[in-house]
């Protein structure tokens, strides 16, 4: 997961993407609000014919690193020139920029807080823009809900065919937040965490499954709050009888303990941020 | 907000809105049920090409206030031609006339109960239509779910183009809610309350901040639950450390309590329905 | 409801439906992670025209039965070739075989576990087929997550006009639940259950409300948890100042129990599975 980055700005390839009309929404607003309405109907009223998709809004109110997770885990599935539009805001109506950003083929646009942050640790090539040209902010501007009177608008005027560089001008010094991975500790050991925890209780860790080798499986173990996980796995549905602990790469890129049909986050009494260690024996002596 | 209004019916022009197959859904369905995807089956199968909109369908089960605050928060962000869908009905199946309304350039179909009052109040021609002509309504006819049988046929017909007095004659007798806005007494004091708290604790209340000019805001404090609030700002973000309670002008139009980062309501310890008093002290004398 | 069934293979009909372009979703996923973002994002990259409609994400987690009931109450709302795609899955990664099935000139695609049973059971004719062509699959294959890899492709291919042929063969073993229906006993007693309890707390039987004739309705009775429910009634909305139960033929096709703006599930401490006995008394001597 990790590997390919490079550093911000320099040759940065400009890749010439064509927007898919396609727009993503990843926010904090919940569901029960007029918030995401208001968002969907800004966009609608600029480019009619857009399609919106709703990622999430639930992340937790202002949970900028479960944006940038949820983000990093789900924009790969989405077609080039997707614009990600991404608002988990707790600076709003402060000094903090809005920006504009291309990564990976797809455009992404929110406050510039580093929700975009693992996106471009994945990606080799990333560029951003500080938006600020106003005229395709909705106005009255309100001073609360940039979401709807920034983002908005900028992501279905961008969607229209205007180009990046029409709001704004690059800049080189985007927030971004600690690198997603784990620590790798002078004993071998690798120190990780559990970054998310699913609906399901599987506790997604920021440990990335190509560390292990088939060969070292078998040598590897995850110690998670005193428990020591020694299976890892390819399928959630192996061994029906089995209720123990597993690991198993997970469908957002990162190991992942899991139980079969239970909560592995409830069995391990597990919660956001606790540490996993991966340990992998020496081989002994052949 | 509620200065435009005038009396239902009294010149109500006749504006030739053009529909935008965009048509938002506002119910208090939840999301669990089959009751949401039944309402978009039936849409869709009349007009495929349909633009929908969920704005929310969390409104406390038969809550028509709240509702139709989320509709007056949410409806000026659409397009032009937009239909509004809304759907809190606890009379369903009762004698309660099924209405279609033309307001500011936008359609609003649901039950005569207020549902669309504060639109109404906030609009200053509105058109009301009792809809009679069952021919347009789902078959059979459930006498439990009208929102899929009745309001979402009516919907996506009127969003083929037909026009609105198909579906029958105007009224001119419809259902109100009183008006929204505080009480103004006799000592100067503008008795307001909370009408709505959203998913990050700020407080909305029924205040129109454009009561409150620059100057007024050095003199006017509000209170609530026994605390006075002196802070008027512009931004959520102004002054980090500040860990205070502020009034602030907020996206749905109103005067809200705010805190930085932190909930309003749980500070307060307030909830819906909560008095909010705005004082505004005398000039001294100069 | 449980009336036209045929054994499954038996002259199948192969009506030759054509797709509509509307993909509904039915999961156990919840709205908070990526999960229903990606399946959609999926989509919306093979047939970048997709309308996709949310039935509901909020399926019990791994509860089949809900999901088949739910998707048995909605799809006869949606248009002709409309592809469900449903995906609750315990059995993800092991053995189980991903299905697509023509019923009712619908398409329904997801795992082989009975989540289209009660359809099945609906339909006078219907065909399944076993998906088997990889080349469909989104790459590489999560052992994980076949929602996003193997289902959205697949329904995303067969809405861009694949025959349904082109993904595997036709099987005649496809996974049953149980029938939905009550049992009839020999005392002329109707044993039920409650299969689904609604946001409002109406209580959803497997009683069919055509076994209840206008004559049957004055001398029949529901019994659950004790209590004997008399009143059949036509509408909620009757009888503003009762605040009793009562029984009404509900939305889904189904027998309901039912209060006027209150929830009969509390009313009645009921729960998904309590046995709900209809009983009708013989007519008196004449």
């Amino acid at each position: 997961m990790p590997s390919k980055t490079k550093k911000q700005g320099a040759r940065s390839n400009r890749l010439p993407v064509v927007v898919s009309g396609h727009i993503s929404l990843l926010t904090d607003f919940g569901t029960a609000d007029y918030f995401v309405g208001s968002v969907k109907a800004v966009i609608l009223s600029i480019n009619p014919t857009a399609t919106i998709v709703d990622v999430t809004h639930e992340i937790p109110a202002q949970d900028i690193e479960a944006a940038a997770f949820t983000l990093l885990a789900s924009y790969r599935s989405f077609a080039p020139g997707t614009i990600h539009l991404a608002v988990v805001d707790p600076g709003v109506g402060s000094a903090r920029r809005p920006i504009l950003a291309q990564a990976g083929g797809q455009f992404f646009v929110g406050p510039d807080n580093g929700i975009f942050s693992y996106v471009f640790d994945n990606e080799p090539n990333f560029k951003v823009l500080h938006i600020t040209s106003s005229k395709y902010f909705r106005q009255p501007l309100s001073n609360t809900f940039h979401g709807r009177d920034v983002f908005a608008p900028v992501a279905a005027s961008l969607s229209n065919g205007l180009s990046p560089e029409s709001f704004g001008s690059e800049i080189s010094d985007a927030v971004r937040l600690p690198r997603l991975g784990p620590e790798f500790k002078r004993d071998g050991r690798v120190k990780g965490r559990i970054i998310h925890v699913d609906r399901f209780g599987n506790c997604v860790t920021n440990i990335d499954p190509t560390l292990l080798s088939n060969e070292h499986t078998k040598r590897a173990s995850l110690v998670v709050k005193g428990k020591r996980i020694k299976s890892f796995r390819e399928f959630y549905g192996e061994d029906k009888a089995n209720k123990e602990l597993f690991a198993i790469c997970g469908s957002a890129g990162f190991l992942e303990i899991s139980a079969r049909n239970r909560s592995a986050a409830k069995m391990l009494n597990a919660k956001l941020g606790d540490v996993v260690d991966l340990i992998i024996k020496e081989p002994t002596n052949v």
